[in-house]
């Protein structure tokens, strides 16, 4: 057979598949919509997102994969057709902070496919208050930086709202070597947070041996700095502090290793269902007395509950000094959490569960 | 039955649909892996990407689509497919005007769905040395803005470079309201291009009905004047200039209807193959003399032919004065588009066919 009609003929097969493909994906959404009927039929006040049931699919898709496709890529698909059979139902609206092309649009794109109608937000209280008012089912807010630290406003914010967490989303985020100079070899200092130094120490020995690296604040910082000063210095930071800055990008993704990465947080209105992997939020004040904290989280340890992050912040109100936002493993309606945490609030002067929701899964 | 009873049994139904669906899409990577190989095993330089392939896929599934899921829902999820089989393969690598984030990216994203490799580059020019030097095998650029007139480096580029046009992708981009001040009836001038003014006059007569209009030369300097002058101005602007100049959004999407989009064209090394709805982009210089241009034109006149852009470019060589870029409907393999371009060669100092490529689909 030549090569033309061998390719014919696989062709037409693919042309099959893809008829098939596109019958069942209609039969999907007509199957989808039979589920909005019932919830409503029934007067339920309807969620057609359901982020755990979202969550048990995408881990089923990746468990029982056999290739060739990857997991991840299969993942990625029912991702997105499950973003369009909600799409055909009712599109979500989801609120992020902005602007356009921001890390957090593409988060929100990441955590609810391609389907969905996003807002963007200029600050992260007006995401909070476009989905308290209903503007919005979701909301999805930078949480945690691996080289910048936790997004404090988000945290604050969480203290006076009443909003849940519904998921969580992380984005690797790359590092990139800038300048007001093109020229790599007249750089004799970097600036950049003492993390993001760590993370691209290999490669600034091999191209940079003579160079003095100086610590600051945050990569923004840097990049500041290095716009307000001649042409020997640079900055790491991400790439679009180069247009922010005006600086030349002198050297690309220069991270020795996935390190930095972005979590945000999808803030809702619902009480997320367990999905069999989950996460639970707390918001924790002591009461003042010595080992108050050590107590708060003896309860947790004797569980054998583990805390994946403690972070604390001062309160802004007068009854207490300290708020601390803890995370840990697990959905507060399983029985062992559920008990840690009856402890845990007989404890605290304040308490409250944030959420439980499913972990990332892509 | 109950409502719990009917929910379960949709959603195994979905779960069973879901099963064969991931069925399929295995089924078509191992497809489109023995396309592959038969190239492979021709010894032809295997193009894995046929862009002509994929708009002809694309346009017959929204052809025979009949919902309920919609054709340009299911087109995107068509084009994530293709995208997921071909990375399989060979991952694709793209590079693209930066920084992440940018609307190129969102471009490229748009054309060859999320499964590619992205290299963001800083400039036009390193785009197109990234493809002439094989780091990557397409490149996406943005050539024409409805706001902003032509991306003139764009088109320059063309003039040194034996890249060729391998595809277009059209992206719509929202107007923002930027201020200094986050009031908006303290706002009494607002600078734009004149065609965002005219995009959003129904809305400025609406909400701002006492304000004075001055026209600029683009919008990003209309930002600018308004960063540099005091709280009583507004800029319309994409929301990217409100970060870049330190602005706040004072109103978001504040366009008319539909009229705001930009155009960034695929370049690469192929010659793309007919897909039946098609373009060709040419290069042209006249001839120094008397009705030259109309001369040039005439053929496509006279053969039906229509042509949707021209546009002069000054030269930077001293042979000839000006350089036309002309965008004509067709492919050049079609008979009467080949006789066509015959006849214009013969009229011109300069000729070349900068690529034939496939409409865009999405």
């Amino acid at each position: 057979m030549s090569e033309k009609k061998a390719l014919q003929a696989v062709r037409e097969q693919i042309d099959k598949v893809d008829k098939q493909l596109q019958d069942l994906l209609n039969e999907r959404t007509a199957l989808a919509h039979q589920v909005a009927e019932i919830k409503q039929q029934s007067g339920e006040q309807a969620d057609f997102y359901r982020p755990e049931r979202e969550a048990m699919i995408l881990r089923q898709v990746m468990a029982r994969n056999n290739g060739p496709l990857s997991d991840l890529e299969m993942a990625r698909l029912f991702r997105e057709i499950m973003s369009a059979c909600l799409a055909a139902e009712k599109p979500l609206q989801v609120a992020y902070l902005g602007p356009e092309g921001s890390f957090t649009q593409a988060a929100s794109l990441k955590h609810f496919g391609g389907s969905v109608q996003l807002h963007s937000m200029a600050t992260i209280a007006d995401v909070f208050h476009a989905v308290e008012t209903g503007q919005a089912c979701y909301g999805v807010v930078p949480v945690e930086n691996s080289t910048e630290g936790m997004v404090n406003h988000t945290l604050d914010r969480f203290v006076s709202s009443s909003l849940k967490i519904n998921g969580e989303v992380t984005i690797r985020i790359h590092h990139y070597l800038l300048s007001k100079s093109a020229d790599l070899s007249q750089i004799k200092t970097v600036y950049a947070h003492p993390q993001a130094l760590a993370q691209c120490r290999h490669w600034l020995t091999e191209n940079l041996p003579n160079s003095v690296q100086i610590p600051v604040n945050s990569n923004s910082e840097a990049a500041k700095l290095v716009a307000e000063n001649g042409l020997d210095c640079a900055a790491i930071a991400g790439n679009r502090a180069a247009e922010i800055y005006g600086l030349s990008v002198l050297a690309n993704n220069i991270e020795d290793e996935v390190g930095n990465t972005t979590r945000f947080l999808v803030i809702g209105t619902q009480l997320v269902e367990p999905s069999g992997e989950d996460k639970t939020a707390l918001l924790v004040s002591t009461k003042n007395k010595p080992g108050a904290l050590q107590n708060l989280l003896k309860p947790l340890a004797d569980k054998g509950i583990s805390m994946s992050r403690i972070e604390s912040r001062p309160s802004r109100k007068g009854i207490w000094e300290y708020v601390f936002f803890i995370d840990i493993e697990g959905h507060c309606q399983d029985p062992t959490v559920a008990s840690a945490l009856q402890e845990l609030e007989s404890e605290s002067s304040v308490f409250r569960v944030l959420g439980s929701y499913p972990k990332a899964v892509l």
